[in-house]
């Protein structure tokens, strides 16, 4: 998906609102259980009671890959039941050499057709720069994690006293553009992602840390919205699970619901 | 596996060769295309062929999951063969906040059973210290990379003149013991290698870059080895592809046992 289509998706939906598919095995409904595709007919759910609500969708790779083979046959479904209008994004967080970062772009962009995939910077241009080669495909890289991790490395500061995180944000500004590279920067960190935005006022922006982990809404988009919007919020477990019973899909509409018209009033002060 | 044994086996075998199990599809010898699983087939005849002249074997993760389904089964199947006495490293380089971490070691350790896993430590100790709860499994996080990248970020240096890998490993250290963490550092850095050796004495280090990437097994083993031997040097492409004829296997073996010569000389100095 093109960055036109996906500020035209925000503006027509009134919301900014990125679902993350983190459907964890043990914490499904448990009627759901007796599915023969339990993750799946979870996810069907949540997408359809959300679908109006969310502009994007990230399924967290982690929560597929414990369950081996079945889980890549629910992600692979899960990501045929996305809308088209929805940007999906593959939570993965490659990073590697560039003949297998290569092959991890072939992977997310061929094999998958997911729109984007969040890529680790540890490892330096030629991890990053596979990503970037391919139409319509973004890399998401991490800036600063909404993590309390995000501390030890992250913050570690040059001579100058300019942290690590925001030395690689500018130096990643480098090698795409605002059409295929974003960033992630953690809804816990609000004055930082102030200053980022000052620093980078094109790029997208994908922001966990609403919801579980605590971040305010408010605070992001004062902080972190340019002109069209450019902030992907995202909120998981907030969503899939508001409700453990047979009522889940109700209980994650009403949150998405909830966020989203947040969302709208936000984007129309 | 635990280190008593790893010391073991690079003793017994007068070896500390990991061979990188990087079965890239279109690379494999034309006359396995006609198998089931060409994947397996061809790792099948290269472990066959280096069992006995290898410590460790690391599948790199990206080039099963660029098959889809398919490639996990290739996994799978792969893991099962590599013989009990051989260490096992999935090369997935994976990096998340603490309840994703947890779940990507519990996809490792349990739903496969490796002995190990490469972790990215941009994120800091959530995203590391999940991997370290698995009796006798190990986390292998990256400290100072072979590829060309590795000096945009891992060479940010703070006042003090402390690069952040040098940091990051120090800090690294403190999360684990020699018993359950390990490091990569590039073969293609022989100095910095010797440093991190100092400042490290017990740690095993994994080492990539020798072969294709350049590195010189020599200048490996004289300034990162220690009394355990304490290095697994992996070579991939160059063991792999020795040969892309029907004598592929044959071939692998020559080069699988050129290192392990080299190996046992360096090790009876």
């Amino acid at each position: 998906m093109k960055r036109r289509e996906l500020v035209g998706q925000i503006k027509a939906k009134k919301s900014f609102l990125c679902v993350g598919l983190d459907a964890d095995i043990h914490k499904l409904p448990k009627h759901l259980l007796q599915d023969a595709d339990p993750v799946f007919a979870f996810n069907q759910a949540i997408i359809d009671a959300t679908a109006d609500l969310a502009v994007a969708y990230k399924p967290n790779l982690a929560f597929y890959e414990s369950l081996g083979v079945r889980g890549w046959d629910s992600l692979q479904r899960t990501l045929e039941y996305i809308p088209a209008d929805c940007f999906t994004i593959a939570d993965a967080k490659r990073g590697d050499i560039g003949n297998t970062a290569d092959m991890y772009a072939r992977t997310f962009f061929n094999t998958y057709d997911f729109d984007s995939v969040t890529v680790n910077p540890y490892m330096g241009e030629d991890s990053v720069t596979p990503f970037l080669k391919f139409e319509g495909k973004w890399a998401i890289v991490l800036g600063l994690t909404s993590n309390a991790g995000a501390a030890d490395f992250q913050y570690f500061t040059n001579e100058a006293g300019t942290p690590l995180y925001k030395h690689a944000m500018q130096k990643m500004a480098s090698w795409g553009t605002p059409e295929n590279l974003m960033y992630v920067v953690g809804a816990t960190r609000p004055a930082e992602l102030g200053e980022l935005r000052q620093m980078l006022p094109e790029h997208f922006f994908l922001v966990p840390g609403v919801g579980a982990q605590g971040g305010s809404l408010a605070e992001v988009y004062e902080n972190g919205a340019n002109a069209d919007v450019g902030l992907l919020v995202n909120a998981s477990r907030s969503i899939l699970y508001a409700s453990s019973g047979p009522d889940f899909a109700e209980a994650a509409r009403a949150e998405a619901m909830r966020l989203q018209l947040e969302m709208a009033a936000l984007m129309e002060q």
